[in-house]
């Protein structure tokens, strides 16, 4: 049975009331307008993650110029380097995949709550991984500027730095995502949903 | 004016509306509990990374146990742990006052939208430093150990671990705390205010 004064125009909705009328209609068109940029720029912070680690994986890996000349698994730092890139731009892969998803479908790839708590808690450790590798892999490459291994083979050393130097761009990007996804799982406690801005 | 029919037994009272009455008293006795047992517990993490982050920089500036044994100002990594750790410890003080204010006072040191991001940005921060600077120590520490200076004055490297290792447990409460601090923004963002919980 339909009311014989529908008000449509002149009223005053309050936007915490999500009742069927056009008013409401544009309201959350803003807001899913919001949401979509929101996620579009955690999408871009995924890739970017994902092409530094990558690179610095691939750098790490391929610094051998011989047989006669040093190996990136001879220093644990440099292997712990590798891992923590690997597992880095392996994390961020699916990540992005997950993003695209949401974006795509509208809909979180696993249960909210648990996708809202995976991705900070992996964001937040992942960032601390990356940095503490990256440091320890800093001050194995200082270490070795002064000896031998870096006279005799200086490629090795340059490369080396660049790959280290790869690591922490993708930690600065993996860092801004952790502080995105953690802005997702407070609005997740406060308001039951990650889509309320 | 008062109503003829209070209305104290019986009625259900919506936590969400503030009305002068005892029950909405009640709510906020128990909001306020929940507030101080929020702030003694950052008081609390400030606290033990206080404790941890002072007793690094003490066991690294008196490491050295004579004339021809090596100085922790030697080698650049441990120079830098050492002002990492005070630094943390200066501030982890600075913000056990700023706590134990709030904590009396009832206000915050700063005014509130200050406050909350100056504790989150550099908490932040501050952790990141720790943990770079600690995996840079340990590194260092890792290839020092080969080397003559360690089998020369064995006392100075394990001195040295102990205070990368304090280091590390200070981040990890710093980290904590600066979970909790994030919190706390988050609650002024989407509040208005720090408090509501």
């Amino acid at each position: 049975m339909r009311s014989p004064h529908p008000l449509r125009n002149g009223e005053t909705p309050s936007p915490h009331h999500r009742i069927p009328d056009p008013h409401a209609h544009f309201h959350s068109t803003v807001a899913l307008r919001k949401i979509r940029r929101f996620n579009l720029l955690i999408l871009v912070l995924r890739l970017a993650t994902f092409c530094f680690s990558l690179a610095s994986f691939v750098f790490m890996l391929t610094n051998s110029s011989g047989s006669g000349s040093p190996h990136w698994y001879d220093f644990d730092a440099f292997r712990f380097s590798l891992a923590a890139n690997a597992i880095v731009a392996l994390y961020s892969l699916f990540e992005m995949g997950a993003s695209v998803w949401e974006i795509s479908m509208g809909v979180t790839l696993f249960p909210e709550i648990v996708q809202v708590w995976f991705d900070f808690g992996h964001d937040q450790v992942f960032a601390y991984l990356l940095l503490s590798t990256g440091s320890a892999g800093t001050e194995l490459a200082r270490t070795l500027n002064g000896t031998v291994t870096c006279t005799a083979t200086n490629a090795f050393c340059v490369q080396s730095a660049i790959a280290i130097a790869l690591g922490f761009a993708g930690f600065l990007f993996l860092g801004l995502s952790s502080l995105l996804s953690g802005f997702r799982v407070v609005c997740f406690i406060i308001n039951g949903s990650r889509l309320h801005l």
